[in-house]
């Protein structure tokens, strides 16, 4: 018999890729298959009706389709067998959710519902439930719900129930015909397995850091959904059926008539679903907890498992097996830093990073004054306010692009220094960092400078596919093929010859540490600023 | 006879401009002369000899050929004779000094001193008495000089007594073999109408503005000077011979061999010297007390003539005669204006300000949320702190250069409200506003936009040599040509027609009086961040 080799898909925006692995994480296989709609943003397909404004769809079919020719073309690649995937693992953006009648049918297949865009599913950036958004932390805090200590106040415009709600709210005829409302990722997940409504596997990771569920409290009581409004008070009776169920743990196995579709073999167990940035933690190779994994890219989510659970303000979300069975998943964020970088690139009219990284290198830390605080597209972790914004201070005529430049870089590094003393005042270890994802390959400072501000050595993680070697990693889990997370962890995601080391650089420590006190400071009188 | 005619000669770093104008305020000739050896920065004419770092040094026979060169040049152009020039009057750089023998004779054109840097006039950028200065203010405050509220509290690097200081420090041969301490300005004047030391007139605008004299108090007294240096103790007395003359009052005739020297008639009146920025005032058709008149350039001067007399912190210098006859004048300034918008095209890599200035002409005021604090060379009024640093807030990943640049022009108007609340507050009266320079004539944007910040409107005045106009004008007074300044100005730097006026835009105003308190607020937290 073949030795095992197991499948990660790993769902984006744009495209699905699939990756096959196997136990010792070499990577056999890869080919990315891109959704015949992409993003449904101008018009539904066939209609030049225009959508309203900040909407964002897809098409469930394309998940299918192209998740089995990624499949198919990864096999081809690999030149195995698709008897040879003993396990399957999903990730998918979040909260991208859609309504389906209870044999799993979405609404927008239905002739009848085809030209409602909100019988479409609707992907994490639609931005239609502004006004819901406002309305549910309105209630929830008159009401005190215990439930937003987990999500440091704030319920997210991009989360479940705010969808769902303005759904309710601009199509009652779409929301009265929903037998099931859910996760994308579980959908796919529930179509591989197949059953019934009331077996279908819901996520932990997407119903704790999206859905507002806990493994205590479960999802949102009644009497708060109904004080949102009174027809939503029995939805998570009536149109959530389905158990809770964490990434790693088998949602079910294929379908004779997926296993035909997918070219691989029937019963293959599959794992429940797991948000895309948060298959990166055991992608980067986070075995054990206490580890922090940086997802560097436009924007970064910092992500780590603990021992513990605590409620700790300002953290964006702590969930029982949101991450890893086992485990509670800490989810924190800064909203711009890739983005920022390229923002200020723009700014100063540089044409690459070449020679502003060079000049900035060559800056002391401090970049000679300049002092920036990073929150160009608000501040994610600790302060959940996306109106926030940034600023330098300390410039004179003697500055040049590459001392603002710098000068980012190290906003960017005490943004993270916040969080990481949060988590640890907050009594939830940090022991090891982990940098993961496009930005830390191809911006070597900016991990040194995170180095040098934290005073701790990082990571940086070589697979390029960290997600995509997550959701294969879950699917080991799913198959019993490793006796522990940590088992197959170290086994598929931590071939050390690969990872690159930055080492703090003591003799700037003193520096960034009291520089560090005045970022608090600026930043405590810009959010001052915006009350 | 010739109607008569008024010779101005403007005194700048690289060379002199000699300016003729008729009563009626026609300029019929202009002419600039080079200094023969400009700045002497690098070593001493004559010498391999490499000059202190920050030093800055004058050949002080180039002020007088130089100047003589351009009296004859302009009179060419204006084709007419020496006859017909019936007044002279004389604005120069300050503070820049020169130690001489008592018959005037500079120390650096005698061979015993010519090699020693300190024996020759220090240009007004001469920087090399910071601890000097650094001196003088501490035992200024220590012994609560009451001079010290004249000038804001701060007496500044490249004032006349840190000058004297540095060479008695440095120099002491120097020092001694001095018999008179005296301003550039008035060397000249003196050199032009003879006389003995004693009957020397000095400038009562360089005096008072550079040399922490007042009318009340006379010069820093004995006590104060030995507690700088014991032997600065009567330096006053034996070495700073003279009477004080206020500009526009007549110093002394021609003597013979300079009016040959100069083609001009012997005896012709000359005003006592003037500042150059000063001259600016009567030059750009300030008549009347009450008028701010803004001399915008790298950085800005702002001066006003009063009829009340007022101590007012962080307003740099308040003198009686100090640019008119029977007045108080005031003397305000940014430390950055010009020089700042250049740093900023600069830094956002433009190649010149028409696109940039298109640009955020079309923003709306308050720049979309960018606030900016223009101190890029410190803040000189009303804070008198060269270490402060500029800043921007509101950042966010929409904002382009055009942002950043009109939050700079609105931060420098800010700049300006806070200095004409100031004087406002302190009880001097600021009614009418003249803008001057070079700036205003190249960017309407940034006078439109102090226009609407001070909800007041704004002068342009047309020449291109108010300074020079200003000269000629106490030339005219100095002659007795007019029977008040008043009406001198009036009669020569009014020409309305040239005049451009900026009117503010009412509904701007109530934006910037809302985001000026933002400015100050951010202003008190930069200057906090600096203590």
């Amino acid at each position: 018999m073949a030795s095992p080799v197991f499948l990660g898909l790993d769902f984006g925006t744009e495209s699905v890729r699939a990756l096959l692995v196997d136990a010792k994480g070499n990577e056999i296989g890869l080919a990315t298959s891109p959704f015949p709609h992409g993003q449904i943003i101008d018009h539904l397909p066939g209609s030049q009706q225009p959508l309203p404004p900040l909407s964002a769809f897809q098409n469930p079919r394309d998940w299918l389709s192209s998740a089995a020719k990624a499949t198919r073309a990864a096999l081809r690649k690999a030149n195995i067998e698709g008897d040879a995937v003993v396990g399957i693992g999903v990730d998918f953006t979040s909260c991208t959710m859609l309504p389906t009648k209870s044999d799993g049918t979405p609404l927008c297949l239905l002739d009848e519902f085809a030209s409602d865009p909100f019988a479409w599913p609707k992907l994490w950036k639609h931005h239609g439930a502004q006004k819901q958004t406002d309305r549910i932390n309105e209630v929830a805090r008159a009401r005190r719900e215990p439930l937003m200590d987990r999500y440091g106040g704030v319920i997210g415009l991009e989360w479940f129930f705010p969808k769902v709600l303005e759904t309710l709210e601009k199509s009652p005829k779409v929301y009265r015909a929903t037998d099931v409302w859910l996760e994308a990722g579980d959908w796919f997940v529930w179509q591989l397995v197949g059953g019934t409504a009331s077996n279908l596997s819901r996520s932990t990771c997407q119903a704790g850091y999206k859905g507002m569920w806990s493994a205590t409290d479960g999802f949102p009581n009644p009497a708060f959904l109904k004080a949102i409004h009174p027809q939503l008070e029995n939805v998570v009776a009536t149109k959530m059926p389905g158990q809770l169920v964490p990434p790693g743990v088998a949602a079910g196995g294929l379908t004779k008539q997926m296993a035909k579709k997918f070219g691989l073999k029937e019963d293959t167990p599959i794992s429940a679903a797991i948000i895309d940035a948060h298959a990166g933690v055991p992608g980067a190779g986070a075995a054990t907890p206490g580890t922090l994994v940086m997802v560097m890219g436009t924007s970064s989510c910092h992500m780590l498992n603990s021992d513990v659970e605590r409620n700790i303000p300002g953290v964006a979300g702590v969930v029982k097996d949101g991450i890893l069975p086992g485990f509670y998943g800490y989810e924190t964020g800064q909203a711009a830093v890739g983005d920022a970088f390229d923002w200020l690139k723009k700014l100063t009219g540089q044409k690459d990073f070449l020679e502003l990284g060079r000049d900035a290198a060559n800056l002391p830390p401090g970049s000679n004054g300049v002092l920036c605080v990073d929150w160009l597209n608000g501040c994610r972790t600790p302060l959940m306010n996306g109106e926030l914004k940034g600023a330098f201070v300390g410039l004179g005529l003697q500055h040049r692009p590459a001392h603002l430049y710098r000068s980012l870089l190290e906003g960017s590094a005490f943004g993270l220094k916040w969080i990481v003393e949060l988590l640890r005042e907050g009594g939830v270890e940090v022991r090891k960092f982990i940098a993961t994802g496009g930005l830390p390959h191809h911006n070597p400072l900016v991990v040194q400078v995170y180095a040098d501000v934290l005073g701790e050595t990082i990571l940086v993680h070589p697979s390029k596919q960290g997600p995509a070697l997550g959701a294969a990693i879950l699917g080991s889990l799913a198959a019993g093929a490793f006796p522990s997370p940590n088992a197959a962890i170290r086994a598929m995601a931590m071939k050390s010859e690969n990872i690159a080391t930055y080492k703090p650089i003591k003799s700037n420590r003193k520096v960034y540490d009291s520089l560090y006190l005045e970022y608090r400071r600026l930043g405590e009188f810009l959010s001052s600023r915006d009350k």
